[in-house]
């Protein structure tokens, strides 16, 4: 801890995200949620996801595009699809209402999945996979955001940073989890580099006329690209599917436009994936997923490192001596309590 | 039509396909599964994925590595699970029989997952994943194959190619469908180089001690490397986990290894998802993926071209005039015969 930086308990950030919440109107169920989320993401050292995005959340509320006191309703389609309508809510009490429903369906179907319609999303996708790694399950998870994303060989923007996510349960310990933007990079990271006046690496994104550009503000006033060439482009179109007309639910290009300039969060679906290993394994299923076991020490047996590992490693400082926010960020947290 | 090519009719093809496969000892009704697959592939301009597969087939058959005459068997697990047991055979046949079940709990249940065991797989998922959208499905499939790829930071071949496939159905004409590998390019195209003695570029592979490189010997006794960095990396752990450990099938390492150097096409397990539109959509199902085609219009209407747009060219092509082959490889073919 410097003077830079105000030193707080896991608690105490708590505390302090369920007062700055409420005190701009947000429900308290919903308070909670997203409390849970935002102080996940700050013990995981995840600075653009935690205590920061405080300050976007309220952002949002203060649009008014989101229902502060949104009550979800679950509908239970079908065997092996549950949806919940977050009515307007942030995505994070319909989530935490709607995982017992799939989880269950996941386990007596052997495979479920979830559409979450109507939602504010604002967060990383991994703190929901995680709630279903916990209870032993395979997960996977997609959302679209808004649409800045040129596809492969266009220059106008259709995508969203439609993130990826997929989690792995394992017996000892953490979960193998990823969770992607199918764009290149953040928007956040083109942003930083227009304020600092510093050039960005091609790849990132195009002009308006659809050249590669280098020059930030260019970049976002064009589009941004996905990573990985047509192969990401091609994901993140199957993102857009899956999360949107596939529970019928918004585009990228549809939320942006229903935003209508407000600097709202993305409004829209989630689309999350169960599957129980148990379900294909029966009486195996210990022995194969230890051999899964096997695969991820020939990962890090060779000194590469698996997705969350850093993350991980924060936690577990964090878990140990809790967190330090930068001085600004506390006081402008403080100050929304005003 | 040249001198170089021989003009063929698809059905000519067809019993030429037929021909070598029964011919080198392939049971009948293996032969047409996996003549449809590779006159599919000859059909859509696939030329690795066409009639050269046929030599591919051959030698695999020829390793005694594969059961000529397999009787796949289906085991009906879960309510929205299916394992079809290929007992040693080509891919092709266990998905054909598996394909009624799997699609039939996924309109019933709303999804469903199908795990192939005990196969050789030798083909390109796109046949499949049309299977499964021409009834109206979404479909997602993925296979693992041989490790020649190295994890993001690391030296060591531990994956597969790994292809990952997605389609969409579509009510006018063909579908939203894409089927790529998690590696940066096929290995086939680093053999072509080595070949031609021509330098790869910078990001397909590593030497043997784990330094990027050019040459492509090094990199073929090295390791290749995802696309997509380490976002590519995760992909194609999530593909082994899938298709391996998941449905109780071998990983990359583990098919290599018993491959033992025989040069037989991997063998091993495939994850295959069908999901039904209507159980999410029930009567909007018809406005919801017209929505869809408002997302492809906005990707072909800026000149951008969708995932299996050329295939799709091709076939319209081959449907009419039949198709040419080199007129080597047709010659190579004919020599099967003999």
């Amino acid at each position: 801890m410097t003077d830079d930086t105000v030193h707080m308990t896991l608690d105490g950030l708590s505390e302090l995200s369920r007062a700055v919440l409420t005190r701009h109107g947000l429900g308290r169920r919903h308070a909670e949620a997203v409390t849970r989320t935002i102080v996940a993401g700050e013990r995981d050292g995840c600075a653009s996801h935690g205590a920061y995005r405080l300050i976007v959340c309220v952002n949002t509320l203060k649009t008014g595009k989101v229902v502060r006191n949104a009550d979800p309703q679950i509908h239970d389609a079908m065997p092996a699809l549950v949806r919940v309508d977050a009515r307007g809510g942030f995505a994070q009490l319909a989530f935490e209402r709607g995982l017992p429903v799939l989880t269950k369906k996941a386990r007596t179907r052997g495979i479920a999945a979830m559409g979450i319609n109507n939602c504010v999303h604002f967060a990383a996708l991994w703190p929901e996979i995680e709630a279903i790694t916990e209870q032993g399950l395979v997960a996977f998870a997609c959302t679209p955001s808004h649409a800045w994303v040129a596809p492969a060989g266009g220059m106008r923007p259709v995508f969203g940073t439609n993130p990826i996510a997929f989690g792995w349960p394992r017996p000892d310990g953490s979960p193998f989890v990823f969770d992607f933007a199918t764009s290149a990079v953040a928007r956040g990271e083109i942003e930083l580099h227009r304020r600092a006046a510093k050039p960005i690496p091609e790849g990132w994104g195009v002009d308006a006329g659809g050249n590669p550009t280098t020059d930030a503000k260019a970049a976002l006033d064009g589009a941004m690209l996905t990573f990985g060439g047509h192969k990401g482009s091609a994901l993140a179109a199957m993102v857009e599917l899956l999360a949107g007309p596939l529970i019928g639910d918004l585009t990228s290009a549809e939320s942006l436009a229903l935003d209508d300039g407000a600097g709202s969060s993305p409004i829209g679906g989630e689309f999350v994936l169960a599957i129980d290993p148990a379900g294909f394994l029966g009486g195996e299923t210990e022995q194969h997923i230890a051999r899964a076991e096997t695969l991820f020490d020939a990962i890090t047996g060779q000194g590469a490192r698996l997705p969350s590992q850093r993350r991980y490693e924060a936690r577990a400082r964090s878990l140990k001596h809790g967190i330090c926010l930068p001085r600004a960020l506390h006081d402008d947290l403080q100050g929304l309590l005003a």
